[in-house]
Order: C-alpha cells, then structure tokens, then sequence
C-alpha cells in the first residue's frame, strides 16, 4: 500500500478537525465589539490548537514523505494519533470557556501527551518498517524535541493545580520549539536526492 | 472509472464522520473533572464508533486496492455503504446519551448490522466486476468474519432487551475480532507482485 | 488547468454536504423506539436528499471524466452548482421538520430546480470547452432527463400549495428517474477508448 | 514537497469552512415563508462570503499551479492564510444575525483585510522560492488588485461606523473586481506551455 491514501485521509481529518475546532468560537450574542470579550478566551485557545495541529501536520507530511511503505500496523498507529488529535476541539473549547481553569487546563495538557506518545509510536512503526539504517531513522536522529515535549506536558499537568498560568505558558513554548520544522528530515532527504 | 476518485470520496465522507462523531461529545458544563462524568460513556461509545469506522476504513483500502475497474453498480453500492456508514454517529450519541438503555442498544446493533450487509453487497459488486477467479475472490476466500459479524449483530438486537450489556460485549468482540485487518488480500496482493 | 483538482474539491463539498444533512438528524430526546418517531420524517427527507446528492455526485464524475480541459468559466460554473447543493441540509431539515407543509416543499422544489439549472449551465460551459463535436456533446445528446427535471420541479412547486404529496411524490419519480446512471457519457467513453 | 499535498490539504480546509458557512443558516422556525424572513440577511451574507471564499480558491489554484517547490515558509504562510480563512463563518454569521451593525460590519472587514494580507504574504514566500525572473513573478507584475483590495478594506472599517451600508458596498465592490480570475498568471503559464 502507498502512503498516499494515508497521506489524504489523515489530510482530511486533520481539516476537518482545524474547522471544527472553529464551532467553538460561537456567535457573539450582541451586536458590540464589547460582546466580543467573552468569546476572547475561546479564540486564544483556538489559536494554539490550531498552532498545534499546524505543526502535527507540517511533521506529519514530512514523515510520511521520507516513508516508502505502509504496514497494517502503521494505519493503526496512525488513526490512534488521529484519535487523540479528534479530542483537540473539546478540550481547546473547554480550557477556553473556563478561562484556564486548573481541571481544563490538566485535561488539555492530558490531549497534548496522548497526541504526543500517539505521534512518537507512529514514528517507531514507520521507522521500524523502513529500517534502522534508512534515511528517516538516520534524520530522526537523537528527536530531541519528540522526547523533551512529552517531560514538558508531564510537568504541566499537576502545575495546573498550582497556577495554571504556568501550564499555559509551557504549552505556548512547547508550541515555539515545534514551529521550527522538522529540517532534519528535510535536509536528508535533499542529500538522498542529490546522491542518486 | 478509476477506482481513486472512488477512494478519495470514501475518505472524504469517512473522515467528516469520525469528526462529527466527537462533536456528540459536547464540552464539559463546569470547569472540574467531576463534569467529565456525565460525558464517559459518550467517549466509550464514541471509542468504540471510531474503532469500527476504523476498521472499515482499513478494509476498504484493500478492497480497492485489489479492484481494477468500479462500475455503476459498484458506485452505488458505495453510497449505500457510505449511508449506513454516516448514521453512525447519531446511533453512537444515542447509545452514549442513555448508557446503554434497551432500545438505543438494539439500534446501534441494527445500524452495525446494515453497514455490514451494505459492505457486504458492495464485496459481492466488486467481485462480480473481478470476476469468480480474480485475486480478490480468491483472497476473501470463505470471508468467515464477513459472515460471523452479522450474525453476531442478529443475537445482539434481542439480547438488547434482556440484558444490554451482553450485547455491548458482542459489540466489542466484533470490533477485537475485525482489529487484525484483512491480512488474506495484501498477502494475495503480494504474491501477485512477486509473480509479475 | 487538469480536471483533478476540481474533481477533488466538489468531492470535498458533496462529501460534507452529505454528512452536514445527517447532522439534522438531532439525538431522540428519550431513549425509547417511541422517541424515533418525531425524527422520522427528517429520517425520510434525509434519505431523499442523500440519494438526489449521490445521483449528483454520480453524473459530475462521468461529466469531468469526460472533460479535457477546465476554464475560468467552468471553475465558476462548478462553485454555482455547489453553492445550491450547499443549500440542501437546510432545505431537507425545513421538508423534514415541518412533515411536508406547503412552503417547505415548495422551497425544496425550488432549491432542487435551481441546482439542476446550474447543473446544466455547468454541462454547457463544459461542452463549449470541448467544442460541439466532442465526445461529451455527442454523449449527452437530446439531454431528456436534464431537460425533463426542471419541468417536474416547476410543476411541484405550486402543486406544495394543493397537495404537498403530489410534490413530494414528484421529488421521488425525478429521483428515481436519475438513479439509472449516465451510461451514454460512460458507452461514448468506452467507445474512445475501444478505437484508441 | 511538491505542491499536490499542500493543494489537497488546503481544499479540505476550504471545502469544510464553505460547508460550515451554510451551518449557520439555521433552519426557519416555522412552516411559512414568512419565516424565512428573518435569516434572508444571513442568507445574502452567506452568499458574499462563498463568493470570496470561491474567489480565493480560484487565485490559489492558480497561484500553487504556478509554484514548483514547497518550502516550510510557504506551508506556513498557507496555515497562516488557511487561519484566517477560517474564521469567516463566524464573521459572517456576527454580520448576518446582526443585520449590518457597526461592529460586526467592521468586524467583518478586519477578517477580510487579515486574509487578504496573509494571502499577499503567501504570495510572497512562493515567489520568494521560485525567484525573481520566475513566471509566476512576471505573471503577477504590479497585483493592483492584491493592492488595491487591502486599502479598500482599510477605508471600510471606519466608515462602518458612518454607515455600514458603505462598507457593505465595498466589500461587494472588491468581490466584483476579483469574479474576474487571474488570468495573468493562466496566461504567463500558456506561454511557457507553448514555448516548451
């Protein structure tokens, strides 16, 4: 099986999930730019959750891209990331109608980590597939960034319930650190195509 | 007709219903995880919606893939599936919404039960476009899953009102029985390739 | 500019217009059969409306199939025919919430009118590109059951005033009159191939 | 990264915000067609906003149709136009359910004009990419109307609150002045086509 379909499939849901997310910032229920203020909240978590799934499908694509083959464990892997992903827009509206409430803003840092290790196992499957000498294992290399973001969410979780303000912010940096894309893989790629 | 327009429509539709699935899932109404009670079994019925559609989905792939032409009747056997397929979710609110009471319980069995006699029909289309001798006829073989699934749905309709929870566990045997995916077309398809 | 990419965004469309129609079907309010019966008639509207949307679907594949070229006209063209198609969930949510009261099934004529009207107008903007001799042209002939719809649905939209059924009952025989799928582009096309 | 998955992954995204557009066209709450009075303004708000979102679609096929390479900038500015994009239904729900208020007029302004200088910063970074003697840097030339169109949002959003009725005129003046497509770059792109 081609990485293509996979590669639409995931596409779509990973569009629908950026619009759906986007339900959540309701009509403002007056016709002020002072009704705007309660929906503030709402639209600063869309924001970073639209950050988050930009850079989940920035990687994602240049994952697929250096894969040459798709297993049965591979789909699995990567509809169990499309899972937690499809739970961004309950917990990106309930973090946002609860202005950074410490539960919500746990729950929300909880979607993050399974998104996370969901992503990291589908790494493994397709790495595991191409070989430990190919290209993508070679660009992967240390993942750094893939082993740090989990620590960073682990962390944020129980600091929820001391001052969610905190939790936010890692989630914010967490975000910064990932907006840099995975060049890694780029540039091995651009070295495989200048040696054949 | 190629059979990809046939797939990117599939994975359109199927991709849009695991996202409105989640939308069930309404967002908590108080900022503490107490709130999360009240929507645990729309997330376990919504679990195990996506699990089938997943599985679907996986066994949709490799009947296409092994088919080389899509007629007419092929077409619309798709949009049947597809239509059974997009009931889904509001069978999985139902059954979630009311924790497993008698008459939502025998309706997600009798939504289950259509899409597999729809995928079922759409099998038989596609075979008969291949031909009795193709690779994928041979590759179904006695199809014994295709062919328990249903029945297993007709004893969970009834049981629905004996006792619900009998037919929830037949609900989740189905789906742990389908999670190892059609192994008997890709290993046909492979051969296929190793003989060409 | 290659058909494909038009292709794939009206699949796009009509794939969310399908499951957007599905998203009328509100959850029973109770958790007993009796709670179905107020959504069966948005049940029956919706199966109307999927069945008008899959003919649809069916019909622009063989069109484009056949096309060679899209212009900035035919662009265009397609986003007006999408724009009534989009109009369809909100038509068949008011048909079905109001069980067939005169002004919604008028209003439903009309939306179905004026999406065959831009149906048509698509199927000569892309017969103007292919020039009169084409394959398309010859294909598609007199056009009878193009030319016959509209006049079914300029009947039934004041007879909604007499007797909605009569409207209703014309909606279905317009339907059923689609179902058989345009074989004449698919023989034509054949035809090419079969000289080539 | 070639230009397909970016194309497809950005019609999702479009397809799903015109579809969601219609959403907010509520269904009329009762059976007369006096009641489709009160959602007419959200009806011909919706309408203008499909002709925009059309609009761009159109201009972004072209423009990706011209583009050869994909950079992680580009994917980016395309997020970042895609962001904004997606908050059109919202804006234009506020507009439709408010009857052109003030607020919500210049509100609706500010949301076109952001899109419309992400979409001149996505320009940018292809151009960027493809260098400047590129075609598609030729085919652009002076962007008058990618010029023009921000200074008229610009005046717009004050003046709705003079008269929204105004910026209600520009913003239908600005969809008028781009029905025309961008024929520059279709043109500079026949011209290599014929030379090569």
């Amino acid at each position: 099986m081609e990485t293509n379909r996979l590669e639409a499939f995931s596409d779509g849901v990973i569009a629908i999930i950026i619009t759906i997310m986007v339900l959540e910032l309701k009509v403002p229920s007056g016709a002020g730019f002072a009704n705007l203020q309660p929906i503030l909240p709402i639209f600063l978590s869309y924001v970073l959750s639209f950050i988050y799934v930009g850079i989940y499908w920035n990687n994602h694509h240049h994952l697929l891209h250096a894969a040459r083959r798709v297993s049965a464990g591979v789909l699995w892997a990567n509809l169990h990331w499309l899972f937690w992903l499809s739970l961004f827009p309950v917990a990106t509206a309930w973090i946002g109608t609860n202005r950074l409430a410490p539960a919500p803003t746990a729950a929300y840092g909880g979607i993050l980590l399974m998104a996370a290790i969901a992503y990291f196992v589908l790494q493994r499957a397709i790495v595991a597939n191409e070989g430990p000498d190919s290209i993508l294992a070679t660009a992967l290399g240390s993942d750094w960034k893939g082993k740090l973001s989990p620590l960073l969410y682990i962390a944020a979780i129980p600091l929820a319930f001391v001052d969610p303000r905190v939790s936010a912010a890692l989630y914010v940096s967490v975000a910064l650190l990932w907006l840099i894309p995975d060049r890694r893989i780029e540039r091995a790629l651009a070295k495989r195509e200048s040696l054949t």
